[in-house]
C-alpha cells in the first residue's frame, strides 16, 4: 500500500505537536513536512524532519496538509491547498461556521475566504457520513466535541426540555490557551488557581456548538457556557446539566447513551457507578463519558476529553482517515 | 482586657491547623490546649504548646473551645463542653442540621446527643442577630458556606424561579478531605487529575445547605450539587447557575449584591467585569463573588473562600468573636 | 511464533500498572493473569482480565513471571516460580545484592531465600552479556537505574579520583514511593513542597549502587546521595557531580559519553548545549542524559528516567527480551 | 511615633507585589507610591493606591525608596534617589558587586553608574554592623541569601577544605524568573517538569556569591552551582555539599550552626533529625537550615527560602529596619 503523504503547517503548537506524534505512528502516513514560523530548523520531535517555514514547505509533495493554524491564518492555506488539489484537515475556527454571518458574529472580522463555507464539521460520531471521501474538513473545538459528544444521544432523541437552559461548566488544561507565551499562561499565575473566563455565552466556541446541537434537536433551550482554566497541562472536563422534557426520565439515559456509543471506539461511556475524571482521557484518544440521573427530569453528564487529541489533533486523523477511506481508528487505538 | 482562654480538639487536622494558626494571633485570645490523638507530644505550630490527648486537655481552664473533629465524635465533647458552662464552636457537622431525623437522614446513623439540636447556625453574614452572645454555635460546612453567601442576596429578596433547579458545580482542594491518609488523597491519583464525586444530590452538604436556603426562600427549586476534587491544596469554588423569576432581571442583579454585601468586611463583591478565582480567596479570611448576568433570566455566580478559613477556620473564630460580643472581625482582617 | 506467556504479580501497584500497560502492548507477550491483593475482581486496565487473587495465579500456564511486589515478599514468589520451571523478572530490591550478609545489611532483616543470591543484576546497558538467556534477573532500582548509566562511561574507564566523593542529589516523582495511603504521600503534604528524605548514606539503595559501581571502579570514591520528593507523579532526576583523576578532563567527558552510548537505543546522550529535563523522560522507556563540564576536573552529569519505566517497568521488560532471546527493545520503542 | 515614608519601583513584579503586602502591614511606614510601567492606574494589592509610572512618581515625598526593578534599569533609580536625599534599597543586582570589573564580567556590560559602588551587602545575619544607619544596601540575590546562610558558619570559622569545591544544587520556584511572560515560564512547559539551567558556573549569582563567599573564608574551593526550575511557584531550596578540612569533623557542624544561629530570628536551625523542606520557608520571613554529616569529612546542608521573601522582598524590609535603626525585626514576625 502506498502512504499518504501528509504536511503539518503550524507543527509547533501544542495541537500540532500531537498532531505530528500521532503521524509519526501511523502506518499509513508518511509525514512530508512540518512548519514553524518560531522554530524552523530546529528538529521535529519523534520525526527525523526539520522544521520549515510555511512558504517553503512543499505543498507539491503531499496528498492532504492539517492546519494547526491561528484562526484567520488557517482559511489562506486551506484555499491554497484546495487550489492545489490537496486534501485539507483545518483545525482552527475557520471552516466550523456555516456562514461568513456567522464567522463575522463570533470572529468580530469578515472571514477570509466565505467561498469555503461551508466545509464538512468533522466530529464523526455525529456527522460520519458527511465526511467519507470528502476533500475539505474543519476539525471541531475541544469544548463542542467534548460537549456535543456528551449530548448527543439526548439532542438526536429530542430529549431537551426546550424550556429549560444547557448549563455547561467548564474545565480545560492551559495547553488549551496555547504556546504563545502571555500572562494568562504564566506559571505563577495558574499554578494554585482555578480562573473563569469568558463566561456567560460570550466565549467562541458558543457559535459552533449552538449550530451543530441546533442541528439535531433545533427545540433546544440556549446553552449557557463557563469555561475555566484548570492548573494542569491538558484534560478537558465539561460538566453539563441539562432538564429533560416529559417524553423521558433520566433513569432511561445510560441505557439511551449505551445504545448510541455501542459501536463507538473512540467514546467510552462508564458504568454507571462510576465518574469520569480528566485521568479517564488525558494522553487517550477517547472521549469518556459517566452520567447522573437527578431526580425525574434532570441529568448530569461528564463528558471528558484530552483538549490536545480527542479535543484537536486525533480527532483531525480520524477524519483524515475517512477522507481517505481507510479504517477511522488507525493509527489512534 | 483580659483575654478569652480558648481550647482547640483536633487541633492537628488541616482545618485545626488554621485554627491554631488564627488563634495565635488573634489579641483576645490565649490559646490554652490543642489536642491531637495521633501527634501528641508533638510541637504545636505557632505557639509554644504541645498537643496533649483529648482527655487530658484542660476543660476547666477555658472559657471556649472549638471542635474540629469528625462528625459523631464532636457532638459528645460539645456536650462535655456546654455541661461544663463552657463556650461552643463546633466544625463538625454534627450541630448543622435541625433535627435528629435530618441528621439520621444524611448522615446515616442517630444523632449522638439530639438534645443538642438545633443549634444556630454560624454563618454570620446571614444569621447574625442569632449569634451574638450564644453558648453554642455550629459553623457551617464549606461547600454550604461558600453556596449560601454566592446566592444570599437572591434568596432574601425571592428572586429565584420556584420552577427551576439551582446548579451548584463545585471544586475544592484537597484539604477539604481531610488529613487522614487513603488512596483518594493520595498525591499519584489527585495530581493531573479532576475527579466529580458525590453527585446529584448524594453530598451531604445538601442537607444543611437546603435547610438554610429554604429558610429564606422557601419556594425555589432543588438544588443539584455536584463537587469535584481540584488538584490543588486549598480553595473552594462553587459556581452556581440559577434561573430568575419575573419579577427579577439578571441586570439587577450586581446591584443587589451591591447593596447586600456593603458593609460585610468579610465578602469581597467583585466588580462586573471581574471573574473571582481561587487566588482572590485562598490564604484570606474572605469570600470573593463575581457576577454574570445570562440573557435575561439567568444568573451565573461565582463564589470562592478558602475552605480552610472562610470555609472552617476563620469562620469558627468570626462566631467565637460574636459569642463574645467582640469586634466580629477580630484577629480575621 | 508462538507467544511468551506471562503473569505480573502485584500488578496493581503503579509499578505494576505501567508493567501490564507495556505487556499489553509488547507484540510477543500473551498476558495471562495480574495479581493484586486490593483489587481482586477488577478490572486489568489495558487488558481483558480481571485481577486475581496471588495465591490463585494460574502459575502453570506462564512462561515468565514479573514480580512487582514489595521487598521481602517477592523472594517467596521467586522461588515459586523458579521451582515451577518459570522464569523469573524480579522488580524487588530481594535480588539485587549479591550476599544475604549485604541484604541484611540494608534491609535489616535476613534474606528471605538466601539461596538465590546472587542473581544477573538487569542493568543491560552495563550488564547485557550476563542476561542473555537466564532464569532469574534482578531488576535494579530506579536510583540506581539512573545513577549507574549517569556514571558508566566514567566507571569503566576508571576516570574518578578516589579522593572524592561522588555527590548524588537525586529528585524523584511521587509514584516512586508507592500506591499505598499515607501521610507521606497526601497531596497535601507534597503539594507545593520539596522534601528530601534518607539523606547521608542512609538510602536503602546505596547498597546496590555502590556494589555494582565498585565493580566497574573499584577505587571510586563514597557515593553521598540525597533523595527528594518532588511534587509531580512520576520522573527522576539524578544530579551527579564528580571530581575527575588527573588522567582525564572534563572537556573529554563528552565523547566518552558519546561512545558509550552510541548504539544504546533506549539511551539518550543531549547534545553539549542541551540539559536533560524530567519531559524528556517522563513517559519514555529511556534515560536521558546531559553533561556540564565545570573547570578541568569536575564533571556534573544530569540523569533522567522515568522511574516507573527505566527505572522499573520497562526496564524489567527489556530484560525479558534478553532473557528469552529476542530483540531486547521489543515493545519498548 | 512619625512613620517612614517609602515608595517601590517595579511594585508590579514578584517581588514588587510581596513587598508592598510586607509594607502595608508595617507599623513603622507610611507608603506613599507603587510604581508599575505595566500596570500604571491599577490598583496596587492590599493598599488603597493606583500604581503610577516611575517618572511621576514622587521622589521627594518620601525617605526611602525600594527599588525592585531589573539590572541595568535599577542603577540610574538609585542614582536620581541618592542625589534627592532619599534611602536606597536596591533589590536588583546593580550594587551588589564591589567593582564595576566584576559587574562587566558577570552582567555582560559597562556598570551604568560605577560610583555607586561598593555598596554594603545587606545580608544581616552576616553583615549587620555594615548596615545600621547607612543610606544605601545592595539587597542580596535569592540564590546568594540561602547559600550563604547555609554555608556562614562554616564560612567564619575556615570549616571547609581548600582542595575540593562546594557543590550547591539549587531548586528555585517559578516567580524567580520574573512575571514577564516567556516561553521558559508557560504553564506547560515547566508543569510536571524540572529544568536545571546555567548550570556550571554560568549562572551571574556565582559572582556576588564567591565573593561574598571569600570574604568570610578566601582559601575555599570554587563553587559548582546548579539551579533548576521547580514547578511550584515559590520556594528556594539549596542543597549544599561540603568538604571539611581536617580541622573539622561533621559531627561538629549541628553545634557551630546553633550557635551561630541562636539569636537569629529569621533563621531556623532545625533539630539534627528533621530535614528542611519547601514548606519550612515558603510565605515566611525566614530561612530554615538542616545538616546532615556524612562520614567525618563530608557535610551536606539543606537551606531554604521564599524566594520572594528573605529572597529579596522581605530581606529589603530587613534592611531597611536597620537603616533607619527600628527594630530589624520589625513587621517581618
Amino acid at each position: 500500500m502506498t502512504k499518504i503523504r501528509a504536511g503539518v503547517y503550524g507543527g509547533s503548537g501544542y495541537a500540532g505537536l500531537d498532531l505530528v506524534e500521532i503521524l509519526s505512528r501511523h502506518p499509513g502516513i508518511d509525514l512530508v513536512f512540518a512548519t514553524s514560523k518560531t522554530y524552523q530548523g530546529d528538529p521535529v520531535p519523534n520525526t527525523d524532519l526539520c522544521f520549515v517555514a510555511p512558504d517553503t514547505a512543499a505543498l507539491d509533495c503531499v496528498d492532504v496538509i492539517f492546519l494547526a493554524l491561528p484562526h484567520r491564518a488557517s482559511a489562506a492555506v486551506a484555499k491554497r491547498g484546495i487550489d492545489a488539489g490537496v486534501k485539507v484537515v483545518d483545525l482552527s475556527a475557520d471552516l466550523r461556521l456555516d456562514s461568513p454571518e456567522a464567522y463575522q458574529a463570533y470572529y468580530d472580522s469578515p472571514h477570509p475566504h466565505p467561498e469555503l463555507l461551508p466545509a464538512p464539521y468533522g466530529l464523526p460520531e455525529i456527522n460520519r457520513a458527511q465526511l467519507a471521501g470528502v476533500d475539505v474538513v474543519a476539525t471541531p473545538g475541544c469544548y463542542p466535541t467534548t460537549v456535543l459528544l456528551g449530548m448527543y444521544p439526548l439532542l438526536r432523541h429530542n430529549a431537551l426540555s426546550a424550556d429549560a437552559p444547557v448549563i455547561v461548566d467548564a474545565k480545560s488544561g492551559v495547553t488549551g490557551a496555547g504556546r504563545k507565551p502571555s500572562l494568562t499562561t504564566h506559571f505563577a499565575e495558574v499554578y494554585s488557581n482555578l480562573i473563569p473566563y469568558k463566561t456567560g455565552r460570550s466565549h467562541r466556541h458558543i457559535g459552533e456548538l449552538e449550530q451543530e446541537a441546533q442541528k439535531l434537536s433545533p427545540q433546544m433551550g440556549p446553552i449557557i457556557f463557563c469555561p475555566h482554566l484548570l492548573p494542569v497541562d491538558r484534560g478537558l472536563m465539561a460538566s453539563i446539566y441539562v432538564t429533560l422534557n416529559d417524553s423521558f426520565a433520566s433513569s432511561q439515559a445510560q441505557d439511551l447513551f449505551a445504545e448510541a456509543y455501542a459501536n463507538e471506539p473512540l467514546v467510552d461511556l462508564l458504568h454507571n457507578d462510576k465518574q469520569a475524571t480528566l485521568k479517564h482521557a488525558v494522553k487517550t484518544n477517547r472521549c469518556a463519558i459517566s452520567l447522573t440521573p437527578v431526580l425525574d427530569s434532570y441529568l448530569h453528564i461528564t463528558s471528558v476529553t484530552d483538549n490536545l487529541r480527542k479535543g484537536a489533533a486525533s480527532q483531525a486523523v480520524q477524519n483524515m482517515n475517512l477522507m481517505f477511506g481507510i479504517d477511522e481508528t488507525t493509527g489512534l487505538l
